[in-house]
């Protein structure tokens, strides 16, 4: 998706995207303190914060909370796409599925691809969108679908697609 | 639902889980600390790390992110039940909506509702459930369906519901 020229000078709009367009994300790394720290936190279950337990157990070690790995690809989306978009909230994640388990020191590479833009009557658009994590090794570990409600175009701006 | 005398004995299996039973999670209280902390590491948008911008904003103040209070369940789930069940593995949210915003110093009150039991011929059972967190005005700001992987019973034991 060629967005390059139009993001830099303003925001993105929902009338900017179109169907099948693919954002890369970019990659975060997830240390083996982020995985306890969110598991202390939210989600304290020994997979996610004892070392030892998490060896003992199926998974063979340490994994991150499914939550935590969902906060990772927000992060992604945050600083790609949303940051500069006139998104104005999230609506519904109609469906997400934790695919393999994420280790640590693994790298995930975030992408989101835009499924389909319904303009309303009121000036905004509900954009449903894929997003999507996968491991060094190109394997799927997160993928989400969702529902994200958006400014259709800027103030007064014209129509058109970039 | 009585699980009582059960749950303080031993694990909480699949086969003690009946569709329509609810589980009372408890509450929890959303610090502005917390919303700005987890706002700078996941979610950056000033709608939850600038007080200043997001008291500008249609929300009129500072709001949780989603996956902040998404997070919030989880804990009110592991603590309740999790953390004594025979659950392996989240599998798939079939539907996750944020209905209200949560602000500084919410207390959010959490339930799970079993839906249906799905035992499978190796052992173990899908878990269909309802999460949801409502706020100190009984408003629902958050729901959730999902389905979990559980043990279904313990190796050995004998079959019967609680």
């Amino acid at each position: 998706m060629d967005v390059g020229p139009v993001v830099s000078a303003v925001r993105l709009y929902a009338e900017n995207l179109r169907p099948g367009a693919v954002f890369d994300l970019g990659s975060a790394k997830v240390s083996k303190e982020e995985i306890l720290d969110f598991g202390r936190r939210f989600d304290p279950l020994p997979l996610h914060t004892d070392e030892a337990a998490a060896a003992a157990s199926r998974f063979g070690g340490l994994i991150a909370s499914g939550f935590h790995t969902l906060a990772v690809l927000q992060r992604l989306l945050v600083d790609a796409v949303f940051s500069r978009a006139a998104v104005i909230a999230g609506r519904e994640i109609t469906s997400l599925r934790m695919l393999a388990p994420v280790r640590p020191g693994d790298v995930l590479h975030g992408s989101m691809e835009i499924v389909e833009v319904r303009p309303r009557d009121d000036g905004t658009a509900v954009v449903r969108s894929r997003g999507a994590l996968t491991n060094d090794s190109g394997t799927l570990v997160l993928e989400l679908q969702g529902e994200t409600l958006w400014e259709h175009r800027p103030p007064g701006g014209r129509g058109g697609t970039v």
